[in-house]
């Protein structure tokens, strides 16, 4: 794999999306569901979002790949989480994990855990919660104590390379792992996507956005493409909202705006590098 | 009933909300709540969001008119939908539907099914949904198999023409639909409303938010006047918002600036015609 | 307690809440959610926001203060709600009450009944709901008959002088009452903080968002100085961003953006005075 296939396969992939606009229903949280959603449709996708099981499964059978976000869980989340994740994996279906708060909480905790089995296609995480889900499932790389605090990443993106191999390789499918810098990884190969702005550590939702849009994608790429795409969309839109921007809310107006506008080869052309490489830009 | 005076009507109506600051409280999903209220908000309503039942029986019986939105339910919606709507039917107070994702569960199913009985003054939707609500109560026009795809339309509206009209006819108060070109109808007069923005699908709520609107309207005016006052400005606003804006983040924004700022006399002034006429721009 | 010394500890709490940047997890309701978690990342403060009994207490134990708001309450609040308060009282942390829509519902009404107990660190809200709120825990200047309409106040602020103080002498702690002027006491002390604009009314959420952003403050000051640099926060931003503003749509993102870009000593010049004083512009 060069580089120069990677570009194609992701512009490929962004433009796939804005034809064939892809339902990629969600369960998720209550604090981001609008932006989420937003996002999903900014880029050509289609947004469901679905609370009780078997809307979850009848929704999950209809086209797309579903995100699941462990945000803001209530009493009757358990069931409808583990019930589609379940669906999902006997139906050979993509699916997203969240990983959102990892440590907070005996049921998050009972749902995550129950998760190693389901094998999500993607996970995305911030350095923390990748780190801390790996322990939880005890593979290589992984803290057996969460670092966690609510939301917020503790560690640095390089911290949870190891981690985020193993739960590559566990899964057969992708991680990608949110930083200043980004790795998108599927066990194999290692890539680091940058560009961003610092806003969008100051809205709430981004990494959020980010795993509902990895989910559009997937339903038109392999994980890891879906993952390294959306990540790339990402991190472009973020740095063009982020110079045009007072502050944290004009750049969620504009990191929309900018999702919305981004040509598949300007997503393709966003800096990344595969690991070894140079970065070029 | 000639042109002229349904924009008197519509000038009135909005004339009449700016004044009273009528509350029209909601039951609605979670994606779009916030959306809702603050459309409600800025043409000159007040929100207030319920999910308990007793709760929602305090707030219907207030002023305004009530908004059902049957999104994102979870296990405890049941309830309170149900006995919301008896209440409302007994009390003889309006209220609006929204019934979306029509076909997509068990629950959903019973509860869309059970609102037959309690006659919602006005039902909003997008084409499939109108189709699909006509085939499950049974009226013509209606579909017996969904083509629902989770909240957005598949069918074209004048195809929900006849579904609409019989909606009316059992209720005996409006419906409108949302489309390209919104169709509102009392069962008798078809009026057809023009102007919005393709960036209106581009975001999640417009519909919803229109649901909300109608509500507030709703307060103020006959069903009918409400859903065709309400749809004139959503068409007016979405059109001067689309024109300024780069993309659907920037368009959320300056669609509620626009709703706030437009005048009686400019939603009244909205293309619209009747069934047979013209339309006059 | 001189003006000036109000003013240094203002800019103080800004100032240690930007370096510090502490976790202040929310209890709160479904409808302004994203907007109070937004607002209190503007601030510097970090967001998580919870709804399970066991997640509630652990994150509450971990920095900063929390805010509970009793909004859309669903079955399962009750439980989370009320244990929670409990753990915090008992482990002496600070902790913001927004007690809104009091008076409707029963769950609702045993909720802040059984919070008087508790006694709230911060009692926000409007005069409405502080007269209320009063009432309800039998303090002198509280009204037996709930005036609040739905989230809607219907009375001015210096209605609610009396028992905004009552209720500080009960909890030890302090009170904000939101309107044109906000009154900010801690029993003995009372303070008018003047700005803001017309559009705080013409959104939903600015008074969660307010007890949002008290609660970051609380993890880095006393009550009443974090009710008040909240307080004063949000008249400068609100007064900025409603002359920038076409409408509230635009607003929004502008409060943000001001919320964000204020410096401490701006912040702590915004008009305010001590009572008996003349205000200083």
């Amino acid at each position: 794999m060069i580089k120069q296939e990677l570009e194609n396969r992701i512009a490929a992939a962004v433009q796939k999306v804005r034809e064939s606009n892809p339902m990629a229903p969600s369960i998720t949280n209550f604090v981001t569901i609008n932006f989420v959603a937003n996002a999903q449709i900014a880029v050509g996708g289609a947004a469901a979002m679905v609370f009780m099981p078997d809307e979850a499964e009848r929704i999950a059978q209809m086209d797309g790949a579903m995100y699941v976000n462990v945000g803001t869980l209530m009493p009757s989340h358990r069931d409808v989480m583990l019930h589609v994740a379940k669906k999902l994996r006997e139906e050979q279906k993509p699916w997203v994990l969240d990983p959102v708060a990892i440590g907070i909480g005996s049921m998050r905790t009972e749902i995550l855990h129950r998760f190693k089995e389901e094998k999500p296609s993607i996970i995305r995480g911030n350095p923390s919660e990748i780190l801390a889900l790996a322990g939880l499932w005890e593979l290589e790389g992984g803290t057996r104590a969460s670092t966690v605090r609510g939301v917020d990443s503790t560690d640095p993106v390089e911290n949870a390379r190891e981690a985020a191999v193993a739960l590559a390789r566990w899964t057969g499918g992708a991680v990608a792992v949110s930083g200043v810098v980004d790795l998108v990884t599927d066990g194999e190969l290692v890539v680091y996507s940058h560009g961003g702005s610092h806003f969008m550590e100051r809205i709430t939702g981004a990494g959020c956005a980010l795993g509902g849009v990895c989910a559009v994608y997937a339903s038109c790429a392999d994980p890891f493409m879906a993952a390294l795409t959306a990540t790339q969309a990402f991190n472009l839109a973020g740095k063009r909202a982020g110079e045009a921007s007072r502050g944290p809310g004009s750049f969620e107006g504009n990191f929309l705006d900018e999702l919305y506008l981004a040509t598949p080869e300007e997503v393709a052309a966003n800096p990344f590098q595969m690991e070894t490489e140079e970065v070029l830009v």
